[in-house]
């Protein structure tokens, strides 16, 4: 069995934001060697998602906007995590309805993917350097 | 190390609708030789999702009811991704709620579940053929 | 290829909880003796979750509160899935949102993580036994 390890930084300049990381992934499994495993690409961060979708604009918009509505940031002083100091509570909460991570299928070398499928990053609490994983493991 | 792909097609009838896949992962898990492993089931599209829950007919009428008041479908014109043409922006939101993939640990050749685990593909944009990856690697 | 299988077993004595269990996921990657791999950790239920977030309580209380605007217990006979004699319909639509499952990666033989990642354990219908499934493959 095979396995490799990288980390991915980012710094996305707004508190949210999604980038399109499916070049940085698929570099990783050609860089490993696999030809038939498993990747798995997850956030580091507890405010952040990985998750796989769309790469529209729109969307991207539509995203932003339900997620403002379905968890808000403000007010900040409804929520007993920002009692702690942070005003981060509502990313917590966004995180969970986006993920934290997604595995996707190796096959002949390649990331195994429908039509439209692309990974994205997501981040709910930017203005920072964060990290993803990426790791796979096959043969 | 063993590693199996399939792919399962399917045309829901409704725009939203669940379905038991289980008996086919099952049968891809026996047919894959893979006695301790894992299987990962995924959506290869970015509206429809894979999911673990129990196969109860009021709980799917629940599941659909939910997901219509937390990302409604009309009036289409509020989301900027169908601006593109599409109607479908509703679909791709309820589709992160119910998540893309699971993966699911093999033990003695069987899929390893709790009582009432059974996976369903759920649609949320259905009325055309889709497809669900089932990838097993093990031993 | 090693694999290696657990259950844990919790029984929370409140309707609504989440625990820690990264000791326990640690103490089984341990045990497994894979030094390179992925550790599946799934609840074995459908009205509970295994996630990874903060260890904070301040944030459990905001999940706590955040899943119940989202899908609330009462009335229970706003559910088709409750005319069955149960009363837990809420239970699986929060563990939708929290999710099933984590995947994480294994390095050099511990768990691959970021600064503030752990895992828990969300239960959504508790005052009983439940089980949570580990299940480690690698080398």
């Amino acid at each position: 069995m095979k396995s490799f390890r990288r980390e991915l930084t980012f710094d996305i300049p707004t508190r949210v934001g999604f980038r399109n990381i499916t070049p940085e992934v698929a570099t990783c499994v050609r860089d490993s060697g696999v030809r038939e495993g498993l990747v798995l690409v997850n956030s580091m961060h507890i405010t952040s998602s990985v998750f796989i979708n769309d790469d529209e604009r729109g969307l991207h918009h539509d995203y932003t906007q339900w997620l403002e509505r379905l968890a808000p940031h403000a007010p900040i002083e409804h929520y007993r995590h920002n009692d702690t100091g942070e005003d981060n509570a509502d990313s917590h909460l966004k995180r969970q309805i986006m993920g934290r991570e997604v595995v996707v299928a190796i096959t002949q070398g390649e990331l195994d993917f429908g039509t439209w499928e692309q990974i994205f990053y997501g981040e709910f609490d930017g203005r920072r350097r964060k990290r993803v994983l990426v790791k796979v493991i096959g043969e």
